[in-house]
């Protein structure tokens, strides 16, 4: 899949920005990314230890970290030292990215193009922001809205009362009616009275052969890409949260919730209304039974049930479950 | 409730379509339907004993099945014998209905023709397809779309953003902004790279006196019907899964939601964010506590609470539940 | 927030209305408002013990309630004594408020006027109602509904796809696509084969800074109202039943359910899928984890857990959670 950028980008000095620090090169076209994804010339950012072994690893070459944790990073990069480093983050991410903090409404929308798609059909109404992309004998229904510089497949099924944004998606992707793809996540750093919005300038990424039925919401990325793995389906009125990365050939089943930065493997089955707390790592081909609030990490294979989820075998023997009377 | 073909259907040669089976007479515009209301000259599916009693009553000429489980059906029922009933009949199903396994936007909507609805309100932007059909004084509101061949009694209020397909509804219902009814279920035959999509070709119908609060998604039935019952009320972002049948004056509060092919009794109450698993028998006058996750079958009159749902007294008495403090 | 009728009015003499009653003043133009909202001249109701404290201080001339509880009521108040209180509520609200029982779809809703609003942006195809009113800098997206008499503040950025109806929201809000804000509740009255529709002739208040995540719905409040507290957020696919109160500077996770009634304090912070029971009581600044499901007031500053939900630590002691493994 191809880069684009969704968020209109400010280029500022580095030196202005950290004016405390000295810099070999005053840059001002480094990218913000995660540790994981970031490269020479970008910046990063490392704020728990829990990404240890992440931050030893990072390309960035700049990273605005904690003085108690910044030994985990490589000595090419170079440290920024803050005390709070989500909050810094956000307000240089306000400063070069101004307009991602909030989802203002793209304006520039307009009913297709006639000739511009070849072999598209759109229903009534569809608008499209500028430089939208739909591969051919795709369909996009009714009342659709799909925001600028989205990129659509070919044989993609879209359905009515969709809206796309900050979207870049395969082919033979099926879209119900009135999902919600692209939009902002759940992010601020809580102040009295006027929380700072956190700008999400990450994408959605949604493999081949995907589909995702009626109602769902999907938020982009914050710095990162909220990823759907190939060939993995999602039923009715499932929230997946901004960074969220779900494998390929996983089912989750309507309801479910996943909080933000969740990692969730390949061939995971998930039953209706289960819940996946934030920043956890879902193995491989784990089950995940209806109902369930997972709150830590769970190995590949495994099978859970319960709140908090425990393994399956566990939760039946506690709760004496029978087969039907 | 008058029968409606939502789905354009093939006729192919029921020879043509098992060739190695043998057929006294070689039809081809056998319906296919569920174990109960198949006829003489229908086709059925059997593939779980635990619709055994089903079987033995069926009434159908024809029906898929397993060697295993064949004896339960009527001699009159000639057996075609196959090794995975559902992903035979998911097959079949395409075949026969080639445009039901995706819910392909309607392409034929149009602004409500003047003078062909009598006494019936429209908001802006409403969209029908061919052949909807509207009672007096119904009242449709902004952006919403029927499609194709549905049918709506007198007197029923249909919100704005409201999608309504495939389904067939009473009199005096009420639809609130945003609800999603007759879209297609969560049903795939799930195959690595590339799920086989089960065609569902039901209906949804709604009786008379229902109303059905905003952001509700009803799926339609996979080859039977979903069925809501006369005076049922259901609250704010219910999820109601194909083939679900709810009896008539339930109250089901918000959030609450019904996995695939479950049936509920008349008089029921569910609290806000229960959810009801695939294939169960909620019995009348049952009361289900909000947040209950109800796994398995539940008799008259019982009222039940917790994850998993067990008597209501026992979950206070686990929970040493006082009043408020 | 000032105050506006959302609902059309009938004049009807309170002799008329109650006609086993006798009143000093035969008065039609009264006010129906709760016990703790009702003034001099106004009609209020009092049905359960539980809101004895709220009677006792009433300034409300006029009250519905039972012989058994209206000794609390203050001898100014004169009582209408009758057998279902609420169900009475229910008739006569029906019969002062003919269309507040039904969300009758606005029929009077037009593109925007060239001219009228100052400094607003639209997208394409908004539709909005009678009197309404936008603030300066604000922008509406594409396809959103904003119904009569509605009325928003400056800096308000609504998303596409949103339909409000009687709220007042204030200055710096957002609201993201497809929220459904303003609409009737589940209030009715259960009765065999038609229930009776209670009237909901409340309104929703979103004080300045609120921030309202994608596909939330917001019921109005059924005689007083529902209120959002400043700078409070509400993640994706939130439910807020009506009447129910949130205060400042809380944090409400995606999926989370509010049955009504309920009074949420300051700075609560509610993981994701948590729901709260109607008519409780959530003190300032508690933390409710994740899928916690509460049926029992909570007080101040404290953190709860579990379904039902206990003291965190409890649950953690229950359920023997550790680290991740």
């Amino acid at each position: 899949m191809k880069k684009v950028n969704f968020f209109k980008k400010k280029l500022i000095k580095i030196s202005i920005l950290f004016p405390k620090e000295k810099f070999e090169n005053d840059v001002s076209n480094f990218n913000i990314k995660p540790l994981e994804e970031a490269g020479f010339g970008d910046l990063t950012f490392f704020d728990s230890i829990k990404y240890k072994n992440l931050a030893l690893k990072t390309k960035a070459s700049y990273c605005l970290t904690k003085d108690r944790i910044k030994q985990f990073l490589p000595s090419k990069t170079k440290c920024i030292i803050v005390e709070n480093v989500l909050f810094e983050l956000a307000k240089l991410l306000k400063k070069i990215y101004p307009y991602a903090d909030i989802d203002y409404p793209d304006l520039s929308l307009k009913k297709p193009a006639k000739n511009k798609f070849n072999k598209v059909k759109f229903g009534n109404n569809v608008l499209l922001g500028k430089n939208v992309k739909v591969g051919k004998n795709s369909i996009i229904g009714s009342n659709s809205i799909i925001e600028q510089n989205v990129s659509i497949g070919d044989n993609c099924i879209i359905g009515s009362n969709v809206i796309i944004k900050n979207t870049i998606m395969g082919k033979n992707v099926v879209i119900q009616d009135n999902c919600k793809i692209g939009l902002k996540g759940f992010g601020f750093i809580p102040l009295k009275d006027k929380n700072f919005k956190f700008p999400h300038i990450g994408s959605v990424l949604i493999n081949d052969e995907v589909e995702i039925a009626s109602g769902c919401t999907i938020d982009r990325g914050s710095v990162g890409n909220t990823i759907i793995g190939k060939n993995t389906y999602l039923d009715n009125q499932v929230h997946v949260a901004h960074n969220v990365k779900i494998g390929s050939n996983c089912m989750i089943a309507g309801q479910v919730g996943f909080a933000g930065s969740s990692i969730i493997g390949n061939n995971v089955l998930i039953g209706g209304q289960a819940g996946v707390s934030g920043h956890l790592n879902v193995g491989d081909n784990v089950k995940i039974g209806g109902g369930s609030g997972v709150v830590k990490n769970i190995k590949d294979n495994h099978v859970v049930m319960g709140y908090p989820a425990i393994p399956l075998k566990e939760f039946i023997k506690n709760n004496k479950i029978k087969n039907d009377e």
